[in-house]
């Protein structure tokens, strides 16, 4: 039987930004935390949609037309095909939910993809 | 295009407890809060996983076995085919994940079964 998770407890484990750890999983979905900070890769999810809800600090969902600005509390789906690039001026902690085996660098791929870990 | 949610904004516009209120969608899985109050019903899902995030207060998952206590930046997993009935001693606030079509109330049933409602 799986443990409950604090996710503020599995954030400390992270090492460095834009590096997921998985803390469970949804029938196939992973649940993942994350550390941004800096700017991510422009990229698409062609066959997901992109779950992000941010557990501290805040962070912006550049989209090629707006920007999404979210602070703790807020969560944003990306819609599948639709080009963003997550950035953070100051380290920001969030929680991803995507189907197990999504590339976190979507089509875009490059130095900042980053395995399926558990932590 | 999808709009951002503020999960507090969401959880004021909710009436009564157990009567989730949903707020996005992930592909075909359901983003809901819920104000959890006193006791749910006991009750299994078969065929899905149930997500459990403590957004605010305290509340406990009762399992056969065990009861797990989750607070505010908690999250829980349900396993499929765990009967289970949450319990809050005091107002909580919770982010629900499911498959659209998922019954609130598994296969139990009765007067606290909410429809699906968006919010």
């Amino acid at each position: 039987m799986r443990e409950k998770v604090n996710l503020a407890e599995k954030v400390r484990v992270l090492q460095g930004s834009y590096a997921p750890g998985i803390v469970g999983y949804l029938n196939d979905y992973k649940l993942a935390v994350v550390k941004v900070e800096g700017e991510f890769v422009w990229h698409t999810h062609d066959d997901t949609d992109d779950f992000f809800l941010v557990l501290s600090g805040r962070m912006t969902i550049q989209l090629r037309d707006r920007n999404v600005e979210l602070e703790a509390g807020e969560m944003f789906v990306v819609p599948r095909g639709v080009e963003h690039c997550p950035r953070a001026d100051e380290e920001a902690h969030v929680l991803l939910i995507e189907p197990k085996g999504t590339v976190n660098t979507g089509d875009a791929g490059g130095k900042l993809t980053a395995p399926e870990v558990e932590i």
